[in-house]
């Protein structure tokens, strides 16, 4: 018998049938003799709609006030969807109950829309499941020190997922979505592209960072912090698929470095397309100039990517960073009226049509040459390369966005990713 | 300045453009220096689409463990009718803080679906009204003991507006709705029907119960228990309109008896035809009898109205009931199955083709000959009477449920109701 967390996207939520399917296959499971804790999505469509009422009253949420009524109403998506739940699986014949953030509690801070869990209490609901009840519980919200009802952010429930396994030390937690695990790359850009067995935690990381929207990111970190067990697979297979292979299938997040399979040196190519360059060039090679450049940009609530500051020569550097395509405008507006007049002799440079291609592989930190591997893989196909930058496990790449699909297929072919892991 | 409870029903917060006519409407009140405390339902339509779902998943929703979960599903409803009227109130540029039935806390039993409100801790919005805040609770729904979400049945969010008004000792509660107040009698019926400026706490709870669907009934028992100042008046005059205008408008339930105004002997005509009699004729007249009808039918959750025993003879006696048109075949079915057999001889008749007419007035209590000329005035008609039944202040019969509106307006006519008060 183990404790097992399931996490259901708001897809599989999506329709009374749908969240029907979802109580056989969570009641197989429980049948099985394994302890359930469950965490539903809001039914698809239902956050945008909610979000949607709200910004037809007030069409710029800014105060804390108002965001904090934007939780109020954004958190019921989750609470009808645990209680839809709740009696699907009493119709099968199981007892279930369902409890909201706050009623677990689940307590986080106070950054309403964008809260962080703090601690979970999982008194409640291990009584529960002691007592052969299945636990459903609400993702994307929680509670405040003040008892006001927060939110974690967009896909905040793979997060609530998470961190449930994480205090209730489940055996594992399983991430059912609309993909069926982690590919090497884009199976809809590269044909080849293979599901990985297994990926590593940090290697996850990288390519949830980087743009592969399988996992929300700080789900992923969650689960690395506190070694949580984490699958992705289907929600689309059925319901009554033999439950030993279900819980083979998908991805296993591993913790574990020395697993029996050998490492592969690159294990997947992650792309993103999001992002836009913005370059100073010849502001002065001085201390604080980061900073000065920055600030601003962070003080405006602009989230920086790539950063990247090369050797100056004649006290002069060129300093470029990326942004998201959305922000760009309101970027380069931004260094004009703040950053170029104290910033003698400096002129911007900006481009939007770019992309960010990435190799990532925990085999990177052993093997010498991947990076010179990928940018010769580059070079053959004509490619320029804009910017680079590299951490332990990644190397990321800026290029011009016409040949983003091109590198990629070069990549994932000059690192033999079509070929079955050994 | 005063404490002011304002309810909005379903209709008024049915989209965007009305909750921020409701907003505005709020926002005239705590502008001309009151402390305002707003209830509103959910949006017209959500709580029947929320319990639909819960009922394409498990149609018959009996146990306890279902009914906690449909609390669950149905109370998001009005939590996300006070995010968006918080949300429109600060748009208006007032300051507005939403709280759920658990927030404040509103503490109910457990009976879910059905739940009685126990007490209300105002500490939380006393705070708030003092520091300038318009404060919007949920209606409808509350915490157990155990923490729990409860609801309290259907219009339960005119109830909650009345125990809040209650508890915060609110000098007035006013009930937004889609009638400008209380008539003599259903105006589609009379045209003659004329607005009540006053009426009496114990005639609106007849005419409450008798089904003049105003005011839920409940929450015009709380407040006739906390002696709460209860204004019904329409959510749909112009939101602009003079406030000590409106102020004045639709119907005051008033707790004193010594009104300077005339007490009119009659004050309303209420009717119901969602009811059908059940008769048992030849019945053993013996101690314990009733109950041995009734209690199956209880057992069977089956509501009664109209009981009627009268005087037997010969050791027999006829005992005849009204239920909910709903409920007649079942309690037909029922009395053949579980009481026939034991009651020596009884027949049973039932018809679901009747309806009940009362007449309400507090005036009743000291004057002599109102049921009589209620009576003349039905004979007047050649409308015969089936049964009759009476409280302090009411007399109704039951009738053919084709002379129903024939009889409305007779006794409409009879007691001068279509003359303004004195």
């Amino acid at each position: 018998m183990a404790l097992i967390v399931h996490k259901y996207g708001g897809t599989s939520m999506g329709s009374t049938e749908r969240i029907r399917n979802v109580a056989k296959r969570v009641a197989k499971w429980a049948r099985a003799g394994h302890q359930m804790v469950v965490v539903p999505s809001a039914m698809s469509g239902e956050t945008n709609r909610l979000l949607g009422l709200a910004k037809e009253l007030s069409p710029a949420a800014t105060t804390p006030e108002l965001q904090r009524e934007l939780d109020m109403i954004a958190s019921t998506g989750e609470q009808v969807s645990v209680g839809l739940l709740a009696i699907a699986l009493q119709a099968e014949g199981m007892q279930a109950v369902s409890y909201t953030g706050w009623q677990v509690p689940i307590l986080t801070d106070d950054s309403y829309t964008k809260a962080r869990i703090q601690s979970i209490d999982d008194k409640r609901v291990r009584a529960d499941l002691e007592a052969g009840k299945v636990v459903i519980i609400t993702g994307f919200q929680g509670i405040d020190d003040n008892g006001h009802i927060t939110t974690l952010g967009r896909g905040g429930s793979d997060t609530s997922a998470v961190a449930v396994a994480a205090a209730m030390k489940a055996d594992e937690c399983l991430i059912y979505t609309d993909v069926d695990g982690v590919y090497t790359t884009d199976p809809r850009i590269v044909a080849e592209a293979r599901r990985l067995h297994t990926i590593s935690f940090e290697e996850m990381l990288e390519m949830a960072s980087l743009g592969s929207k399988v996992l929300q990111i700080r789900s992923v970190e969650f689960a690395g912090k506190y070694r949580v067990p984490l699958r992705v697979l289907s929600s689309f297979t059925p319901w009554d698929i033999d439950i030993n292979e279900e819980a083979k299938s998908g991805t296993l997040i591993t913790f574990e470095e020395d697993e029996k399979m050998e490492q592969a040196v690159v294990s997947g190519i992650a792309f993103n397309r999001d992002e836009a360059k913005v370059s100073l060039l010849g502001v002065p090679d001085k201390p604080g100039i980061a900073y000065q450049i920055l600030g601003p940009v962070a003080d405006a609530n602009i989230d920086v990517d790539v950063i990247i500051q090369n050797v100056g020569h004649d006290g002069k550097t060129d300093f470029s960073f990326t942004v998201h395509r959305n922000d760009f405008q309101r970027t380069l507006d931004l260094l004009k009226s703040e950053v170029l007049p104290k910033a003698g002799g400096a002129t911007i440079s900006g481009d939007a049509k770019i992309c960010k291609v990435s190799i990532v592989g925990i085999g990177m930190r052993s093997h010498v040459g991947v990076a010179s591997k990928m940018f010769s893989a580059l070079s053959d196909e004509g490619i320029n390369i804009q910017m680079i930058t590299t951490s332990e496990i990644k190397t990321s790449v800026v290029i011009d966005e016409k040949y983003m699909e091109l590198a990629v297929r070069a990549l994932h072919k000059a690192f033999d990713l079509d070929q079955p892991a050994a």
